[in-house]
């Protein structure tokens, strides 16, 4: 297929390496060229604007920071929306807000295009060993036209619905679950600690218990406090509960467990974790059981 | 080992089938007899109270409802603690709290017995396939004399500490993990409802994202309210939610989740689910957004 | 002085009346002219645009529902901005967010003018009886400068700070406040019902502990569930508590009350209870301990 | 009317003066002598156990710390129980549980003595002022032989049902009410400090807005964080949010509010604040918001 990636982070240049070696006609786009430029010496053609990818594919994926970077890509100068083909499938893959993903959809409606909301589960890693998981939103025929293009990267896609933003809205709640995860490891192991417990102890037996890596890799994070460098920012996790919550309170459906880790985020953000990992807002729970902190 | 087991619920006569199995020496007690019998023709001698069953016992394992039936079992009439003999351990199989294990603890200690604080984590099934998880809290010697007990219904023995409570509160954490997991996963079905998308579909993303049989299986429970019959009534839920926060309480440590957990908890008790599945507390996070209950 | 009043709704229209009563040369502007009718018999010039309103005045007040009323009214077409004289004051009584009080700030500065932040708290027929209490921020004097027209329909002014938008965080924070007591209210009084005791007892007794009408009259309507009419709507009392958690989010400041109040809120909107009295939220905690409604 | 009045602390020993005053027959105890004493002066026999204090009197009335207090006075060695005449009433003046005043209740019907739960809202020199507040709970006729008795120290007397511990539950509900004002006004002043504002002007615009002594005291005591010497200890105050939640819990009322109130002042405790006026658990507020503590 001819196609067009717009984003070459750390998860869009891997997802752009997957799809040329599927065979696909690429041509890129970067704010930042040089990242462009190690596609190019494997074939993929790179543009010098939004608009100048797009011209004449049957695709585009984009892969983006937040709501703002997504909006400059569309809306701004020089911009996608106007020179997408009509019947093209734009596939968004970053994680933005439901009312964007609406607006996306209406915006691409109007001209004849399709949109599919697709985020996906998954670390760059995951990217270029095909392992990815991809949260498709929109009609089954758009999300039949870019189905090869999830499989490049991805070990499985799921659908949730036939809305885009339905895509968007699974995302943040399986970023909620993560969270909520984190928070009770969090005051379990506050606890564990003033027990006299030794809290790895106890991720290994959660470890166990679940059968799942994610609470041996999150479990161990907490316990050593190794939040340095971090995986995934704070700033960037109130960023996500911001959007659940907005979506929900949009929705009308209380979510007070999010609040909650809402709150337990803020007091570690003004206690200044903002730039260490996620997982680091489980700090609130320690402090506020009185216990010291000490680095792995 | 001359082995007593005292208690033969559902967990407790599959713990003992496979006593008898491992070739042990065993006297059992239950309250009704006829739970006994069973055993009798498999090898098994039956006492007439608890106290004759552990009389000349090198080990005593209890497996009782909660801190009422271990108390009732201890320190009742022709309870155990004045007829197990000198140098013999106590293995207490039960969720109990954390005051009452200290106090076994204590009891044990001055008659120069052994206490060893050994919940499990699993279903009477697993007990069966030797498939239980156990927690073991104690002196590492005394853990050492009953290994082999636990290591014949139980597929892996974690340590908690040298204290036996600590055990009673790694166990504790672990429920309040699940019960945690439970919000969530109402909370986030509750918005996938109401935005018209499939909570089955949420489910499957899960069970693949976590990797974890936990939460497919709790997962779909909630997507199909089959909440009848219980595995783990609310009751028991709100029981042992109420250990964990006295045991946080008597430790100073907030813990503002667990706090929420119990509340909603009391809102579905409200409603009438008291004997339903636990993870029908749920339902108060559906409620609360205004949503019509539809059963499976 | 020469002035203009932008916004003649039930509170406007009594200030208005109250300044023309103090002698001062009023022009007035409302969307709806009606009302405006009603002042000219007493007095007032009535314009037919807002920036019409303010040319040549020395100060305007604006007394509008919200952000997009005062961003139409400023930066919309024929607004007020460009046509309000140099060394002018704008003396904004509406309670509007943290953000829209620091860009008009910022926008009156830039063109010489003034703004001062001045919320009211109290009710129209205490505003005809000049006794609202008006909180003011702003530099010392330019406060000083609006304070004979404050006192025209206040019977007190206190000051919040130098910026004109603290007098809005101070506005949001009174809400929040009252708030708090309906939430603390309607747990008490689902207790209390649930006891067996008549609420209108506790809030009696509630009555005379505080000292406070604010306390007997928003504890009566809670024991009678007297919701509709409303003296102000639940749809009004969300909105605030989003502003009051936005400008918290915005200082990284975590309310964790303020959380818990809105989920209330946004338990009992999905009840249906938009537009009765914002005091029936507390229904979300009758609910929730199983209390069947009785209407007064 | 020949009394007897058991516990002479701060509070009990201004009642009973005025019982003196009033002209009543009064044989006081107390469990040191010496305040005994200074009343003896003052006309009061003084009686060297409980029972001997009540042997012969129509009327005992108890002003005792908490339940253990209580349970020692009434079913210790030389308890009153057995020796207060038949036909006697039983004024219980402390704020105790829900489950100890179901007791006290059934033991005295059992006697044929009359049990009314009386627990006063007020401040020591509030009594020696008749100034106090008395909530009771029990039978209109024994409310009626008593109340000549409240009038000698309190000004008012609110009835909350015709079971005493209705009493104990509008105490601990009166005793939330403030609680949770306490947690709003620790969170608004964190966001006050935050936005430079000064705390106190925020006080004064409570102070005006409520019209209630109450908001000026308790919000200058955080303002100026004077929690030293205590009016009432945290230690104190969590007791109470315990009972109020213990006893909804046993109703099946959930307490979001109680519940968040009782784990910032968990997080108080674990801060050192114990014997800090209860107010200090707005520290928790102050904390989590990144807010350094200047003392006043």
């Amino acid at each position: 297929m001819k196609l067009a990636m717009i984003g070459l982070g750390k998860m869009g240049i891997e997802m752009a390496g997957r799809l040329l070696t599927a065979g696909h006609e690429l041509t890129v786009y970067n704010r930042t060229m040089d990242k462009a430029r190690v596609l190019e010496s494997r074939g993929a053609r790179v543009a010098s604007s939004p608009s100048e990818a797009v011209a004449g594919a049957e695709a585009v994926l984009t892969s983006l920071l937040n709501d703002a970077a997504v909006e400059a890509v569309l809306f701004g100068r020089d911009g996608i929306l106007e020179s997408l083909p009509v019947g093209a499938v734009h596939a968004g893959l970053s994680t933005i807000s439901i009312d964007l993903a609406k607006r996306l959809d209406q915006e691409h409606r109007q001209r004849s295009q399709a949109y599919v909301g697709a985020p996906v589960i998954g670390r760059p890693e995951a990217a270029s060993e095909a392992k990815l998981i991809v949260i498709a939103g929109g009609s089954a025929s758009s999300i039949a036209r870019v189905q090869p293009l999830f499989d490049a990267f991805a070990r499985i896609t799921f659908t949730a619905g036939a809305q885009p933003w339905q895509a968007s809205l699974f995302k943040l709640c399986c970023n909620f679950m993560i969270a909520s995860m984190l928070e009770t490891f969090g005051e379990a192991q506050a606890l564990i600690r003033k027990a006299g417990s030794d809290p790895k102890d106890f991720v290994a037996l959660m470890s166990e218990f679940w059968g799942s890596p994610i609470y041996r890799n999150y479990g161990s994070l907490i316990a050593n406090r190794a939040y340095d460098p971090p995986g995934f920012t704070l700033i960037g996790g109130i960023k996500d509960m911001k959007l659940v919550l907005d979506a929900a309170t949009g929705m009308t459906v209380p979510l007070p467990l999010a609040s909650l880790i809402r709150d337990q985020m803020l007091s570690a953000l003004a206690a200044g974790n903002a730039d260490l990992d996620w997982a680091s807002f489980t700090d609130t729970a320690a402090r506020n059981a009185g216990l010291p902190f000490k680095r792995a």
